[in-house]
């Protein structure tokens, strides 16, 4: 037995911005049963994750971004990952069974086949909203947690500044930094979102960079006159050249993204390296990935605790169906989304 | 009793690539007697060590770079701090007595008055050159040691480069990694250079960064065909770029020094940030002085042992009279010096 399953692939590779047309919703059949001993599952796709980095694997290289391995680009047709949670509907792998719900990398899809080196992970289907698995209790809540406690290490009373931070990583890891105890600052790009971080999510204050552009520098010296102990990076180039310049001595710069630099090679952070070099600071690139192994448990069992007693709180953006897919993820980048961005391709 | 003692000034603070025209030789009455109770010591000077960061105390700065305190900023006529060796000639200083023969924070000039706070050692004058104490065995092998045993930390067998390596820093970490069993190539500015590396170094391989200009990326590309684990910067901009275009997973940057820098603030280095998250690279700025208390004893023992067994070598790079400080200075600038740059002030 088979199913039509739609899914959502480049037509080429992208050049700078993305944008709705550079995507075509596909079908292919899906088998709805599984070969004994192939260690398959077939899981019906409900939420699926929509980030940034995915340009990076479907976009147009030039000579001068070398970093991402080829066998990590996906050409045109091919399905593109995503984490997601899902209902497995067989399973040929003795560690799942029909309708238990899953979370682990899907597909833009509906319905994806996983093979048995993939890591799926089973989920309780009750306590929080299943898409809480694929935002604030999966990879987005994780690299926060990652970011925080493996990279960044702030001490409490520390100065906290979060770029992007009504995203889906920055919302969380700004949250974190209060509960710790650090004067944390965020910034986004529409007031609306100023005020979500300074009210919904408890930040000590938050600004419009799109405001404050003609001189971040002095912008961020207002807001942290005593320097910037810790800057969580999503962003990249002038925003991250203006925290290196407010930073104090011993500062840390974790560097997760840097959403302003994917689309275009030629924009690129240039701090001064006088600052980094008399002020000590260390810059540091991570994959939540590397830390999941050792991380996983302990952050999922933290951050269930703080959800259960409200200490934390869940943005989520979603938009329905398959087909908003590609609205969703160009939408990244003009900030459309307050929170996680995630797609409902069913119900659950 | 009082003697002339002659010291060397700014003009002015310097713009750009510094002159021996920006500076002048002025001279001041220096006591060779001591108050009681003082705790003033006064030397006088054998060695005096000639460093490219000086520059950053003399000259004017732009407002984009910011980094150092105006409380580190020398005025014309102001006498300069400089590392060296000298001898005391009176001492109110109870660790101190006549004829020692001290190292520690001096100045450009023939006679210092060193207060209480000052940090000034006694060395045995007998086993080593003097001057040792003012390179190897001074500031600048001991910015290797911390570079390389509390920054980079390489392991053996991995791959580290060196830029600036035939310098009074690079020259030194060159061979700690080496002795560690690490592969090292260094980059220096002239084929002397080159070979000197290769030859009495000991180093793997070396380059003309000057030959390679055109394409630094590629350059390192065939030099390091496995990538490069560790990178020790002492030059920054393209070079700092090149290097991390062609780092490995997990790949380590010592940010020590950036002397491509030091006199244009609109030379900056723009690496790659994508390389930096998804190679989950490092970069770190220090200042060897930090680590100082706890690793000095260390370093001098390791190092001392090294040279007394012809394990490692010394480059020295000395010229005759203070009035030579200013062109060996501007030199630095130039790559007119091989190994560490000293000024002999006097004779022992």
């Amino acid at each position: 037995m088979e199913v039509e399953s739609k899914f959502v692939t480049i037509k080429a590779h992208i050049v700078g911005q993305p944008s709705e047309s550079d995507f075509e919703v596909r079908e292919h059949l899906v088998p709805l049963s599984v070969s004994p001993g192939s260690n398959d599952v077939v899981v019906k796709n409900l939420y699926l994750s929509v980030d940034p980095y995915q340009i990076n694997r479907v976009k147009e290289h030039s000579a001068s971004q070398s970093a991402i391995s080829f066998a990590f680009r996906l050409a045109p047709g091919d399905r593109i990952d995503a984490y997601g949670v899902g209902r497995v509907v067989a399973s040929a792998n003795p560690g799942f069974e029909k309708d238990d719900v899953v979370v682990g990398l899907l597909h833009w899809s509906e319905y994806s086949v996983v093979g048995g080196e993939s890591m799926l992970s089973k989920v309780d289907s009750k306590e929080f909203p299943l898409s809480y698995h694929a935002s604030v209790l999966g990879l987005s809540g994780f690299t926060a947690y990652a970011g925080f406690h493996c990279v960044c290490k702030p001490k409490k009373g520390e100065k906290v500044f979060v770029s992007a931070a009504s995203g889906s990583v920055g919302s969380v890891f700004g949250q974190y930094a209060k509960l710790h105890g650090c004067y944390v600052v965020g910034c986004a790009g529409s007031q609306k979102k100023v005020d979500l971080l300074k009210g919904k999510l408890g930040f000590d204050d938050a600004f419009n960079y799109k405001t404050e552009s003609s001189d971040l520098k002095s912008a961020l010296k207002r807001y942290f006159p005593e320097g910037i102990d810790v800057y969580f990076d999503n962003v990249g180039a002038e925003m991250l050249e203006a925290a290196v310049a407010n930073m104090n001595t011993n500062g840390r710069v974790a560097v997760c993204g840097v959403i302003s630099e994917y689309t275009n090679a030629q924009k690129r952070a240039a701090p001064d390296f006088l600052d980094i070099i008399y002020k000590r600071i260390t810059l540091q690139g991570f994959l939540a990935g590397d830390y999941l192994q050792q991380y996983f448990p302990e952050f999922f069992s933290v951050t269930s605790d703080l959800l259960r007693n409200g200490k934390i709180c869940a943005l989520e953006d979603v938009s329905p169906g398959l087909e908003s897919v590609p609205s969703a993820f160009c939408g990244l980048f003009r900030g459309d989304n307050v929170g996680k961005k995630l797609v409902r391709v069913a119900h659950e």
